[in-house]
């Protein structure tokens, strides 16, 4: 087992209704509110309404309009602009991880004299940031529960992974009423990023029976509901655990101790989806098997056995390759029945730019550091075979 | 899925050596330290030394030999005075569980002006406590991850339990290696203690996939690594899975969004373990197979088998009242195989008194609201059923 450092201080307010308590929440962090949100998704469901009217004692100042993929000059400068006019004390996120992942960013660049590029992209450290409070309305990235967040600057072709202690929210706020109205698509892609966010943990060494059994019941947990979710859009408590399932992906609970994957997988969509703008689950999904596939060997069949036995309840008594090959099989089987595009032709991907995607991974992602190494010729023919 | 409001803001730092890091980590708390410790084993095992001089910029007071349930009079008091006449700044404790409960009721009496005994009693609010840093020696109560602790105050006959959000460690240091030293009796008690803080979790409804995954990795990660325990004392290994499955038993981590089971084996040892001294993790023990066994029934039977399919392989295709039967026999011989005596009369307890503990119990636990719901002659009849 691992030495390891782990302090997550978010507190979690997670139910039906649990919005109504936001008033009393709020008011310990101050007076002046920066209300952050979306495209409007949140008018629709009356959500934004709700919240103006819970917070009518409060001083609001609002930034709307924040993008999948938030940008920094458009959403985190003026962000940052509208704390340090109005000094604003508290953050209130209200939307999906992109609002959070902005929010955060803005958080830090508010507490910052210089320019809020330096503190995301580490040329300042991070000595302070503003409290943020979010309502988190979509489930996927677990930017709710975690320090981190990813900013895009497109001038400069820059998207940045910016992770500091000073970043986790305060409170998240998690009502899975919310995610009802969810289109079908980004309800599987959030299934799919989540599934993935414990697959790249479970996927390494050394671990132990206690994480094992967490994301192998993570897994089964997101498999299982997400079917009832396709027949049933508003089936409370399907919706209720995939939120909570995607909420724990990325602060580190579900592997303490367990050894580092490298994030493979993450890796090489960064690539699809950064020349190709595709959706981020659907390119996981897609590479996951053929990454599986790619790396099985003599010294990784024992993980994808226990991984075929506990997650989909292959035979145990198989030859192991064999229920190796099953749980590869079994994976690629599960994303294309609950309806997930399967090939990258399937996301406007041909075979044009795979070398260049490869040669990018290869220069800037140190996969040479994962569980199983890859190198730039392993991620092109995991490209290849993904086509 | 129920609702659930959850934060646990300490910080865990784990792993071989970790104590290294303790001058560092001290320094943002302040000058002035106070010291728990309990009665003498970290002298033996040289961790007071190496502690003392880790600190030796510090100014350190001390409060040596606090006792296995803590009292009130004899060690929560002096600290309460040594904090206030010393004005200190953090307390730091060293030791097991009882070491930290009595600092957290410390930590707390510091910060109150009146009599300590109010704010434990919950007739004061607690509005405040010092900082509490730990490093825990013993595997067992999940003291070092959770906001609680036990005092008692045998001149009023009272024991008590004191929660409060203040009482969180700030950080926990959890070096495995010093639970090399634990003699087998406490370190198989410590596991049954921990097995019992999962089952009294697993234990109810509703639950969710990812928790009843979770919680049954835990059983089995204390269930495995114990008997490796006890064939060699010093597997690092081991030692760390048990500490770590066990410092997640009481924060509730474990169980979010499941129902309350009113853990019924913690109330009925509490009788046992006041009544007698006996120790409270073999009460667990022997009391657990006895209360499944009188309320298994039509209601209950899903919820054992699973339990006896997931935690100790029992074959599913069997019929249901079979599973739920063996998985009660085996946790019987688990506890018996491992070595811990499973009749009340082993630890020295007779029927003279069973019925005046399953009256107190009846009057005092609210064991009417518990999962599967004990009158004082269910009491009776596990505490006879347990001779």
């Amino acid at each position: 087992m691992n030495n390891f450092d782990y302090q997550t201080p978010t507190r979690l307010i997670f139910g039906r209704d649990v919005v109504n308590r936001l008033t009393e929440i709020m008011k310990p962090f101050g007076q002046r509110i920066l209300l952050t949100y979306g495209g409007g998704s949140i008018k629709r469901i009356g959500l934004y309404d709700k919240v103006k009217s819970l917070l009518k004692d409060f001083e609001i100042y609002e930034l709307g309009g924040i993008e999948p993929n938030p940008k920094y000059t458009q959403s985190v400068v003026p962000g940052v602009k509208l704390c340090k006019e109005n000094k604003i004390d508290v953050i209130l996120a209200v939307g999906g991880g992109s609002v959070l992942d902005c929010s955060k960013a803005i958080a830090a660049g508010a507490c910052y004299d210089g320019e809020p590029w330096d503190v995301i992209t580490y040329k300042a450290p991070t000595l302070a940031a503003l409290p943020i409070v979010d309502i988190i309305t979509m489930a996927a990235t677990g930017s709710e529960y975690d320090a981190g967040g990813v900013i895009s600057r497109p001038e400069t072709n820059d998207k940045v992974g910016y992770v500091d202690p000073h970043l986790y929210p305060a409170v998240s706020f998690i009502d899975p009423t919310y995610t009802f109205s969810v289109p079908l698509k980004h309800t599987l892609a959030g299934v799919a990023d989540a599934m993935n966010h414990i697959m790249e943990q479970y996927f390494s060494e050394p671990s132990t029976i206690l994480n094992d059994g967490f994301m192998e019941s993570g897994l089964r947990s997101l498999m299982v509901n997400v079917k009832k979710i396709i027949d049933n859009p508003t089936d409370y408590d399907a919706r209720a655990e995939i939120f909570f399932t995607c909420t724990l992906g990325c602060n580190g609970i579900y592997s303490l101790g367990s050894g580092e994957s490298g994030w493979p997988l993450h890796a090489m969509e960064h690539a699809l989806s950064g020349y190709y703008d595709i959706t981020h689950g659907e390119g996981l999904a897609i590479l996951t098997p053929r990454w599986m596939k790619h790396v099985l060997s003599e010294k990784t069949m024992g993980r994808f056995a226990s991984y075929g036995v506990n997650v989909f309840g292959i035979d145990k008594t198989l030859p192991q390759k064999d229920i190796a090959e099953r749980a590869i099989q079994a994976t690629y089987d599960f994303f294309k029945e609950i309806g997930i595009p399967m090939t990258l032709g399937e996301v406007g991907i041909d075979n044009s730019r795979l070398q260049e995607m490869a040669h990018h991974v290869a220069v800037n992602e140190g996969l040479e550091h994962a569980w199983i190494p890859l190198t730039e010729q392993d991620i092109l023919d995991i490209y290849t075979a993904s086509l």
